[in-house]
């Protein structure tokens, strides 16, 4: 008995909207389903990305028990190291600045940017932490 | 060129040593390397689960940008659905209690649990979101 990966990935954000368009549309993630106001969740390979606005999801409604957090998150994504260069040029073409570039002692690189609610995004190489790339796109 | 999956999975936490022995001792997971004071990473399948001091992270030192969060984050971790009662019965010996139980309509069954920090923590079988049941164990 296992757990066998993280499944569901939060951050919060208090203007979902304007999230929504950066994950979707800089990062290319596919949105799954929404609530106004409360959230967006996106797929991402086997892996879900669930972006909340913690002013709603720290209230107890339903069965699901409250959450929310306040401050800069932090998450990385899974990229290739062979198309790092494009996700440079998506990046300066959609006007997202790179906060640092990281490149590890260990091997893999680390580009780290901010979502519009101020999350620290990575998106990094899987190398970092001894994982295989991923497949070709 | 797409993200492939999320790689890094964050929550924050004061009390570090308390955490660690909560997902080391009654979830199972592997310790990757730590910090004292400022980080416990985690390998988790093919993901990692990273749990932070915001206290440390958010103090710019470094080439990585500050992050840290306040509050009750969530994260859920894919299980599987016939090992379901083996984690009831491993959470009722270590003494952590259940908050809620779920049971999707869509098919599939969340633990919700909190770790000693106050973090929502699901198990949750992958059907939740039309994804697969995790291989043996």
């Amino acid at each position: 008995m296992r757990i066998a990966r993280v499944l569901e990935t939060c951050l919060y954000a208090d203007d979902l909207a304007a999230c929504t368009d950066f994950y979707e549309r800089v990062l290319g993630l596919e949105v799954y389903s929404q609530v106004a106001g409360r959230h967006v969740f996106f797929r991402c390979g086997d892996t879900m990305f669930l972006l909340f606005n913690p002013a709603a999801t720290q209230q107890a409604t339903g069965p699901v028990p409250p959450h929310g957090a306040h401050g800069q998150g932090h998450v990385a994504f899974a990229v290739r190291q062979v198309e790092l260069p494009q996700w440079r040029d998506r990046l300066q073409h959609s006007g997202v600045a790179i906060e640092a570039e990281v490149t590890w002692p260990s091997g893999g690189q680390s580009l780290y940017l901010r979502d519009p609610a101020g999350n620290s995004v990575e998106l990094t190489t899987p190398g970092i932490w001894k994982l295989a790339e991923p497949a070709d796109s």
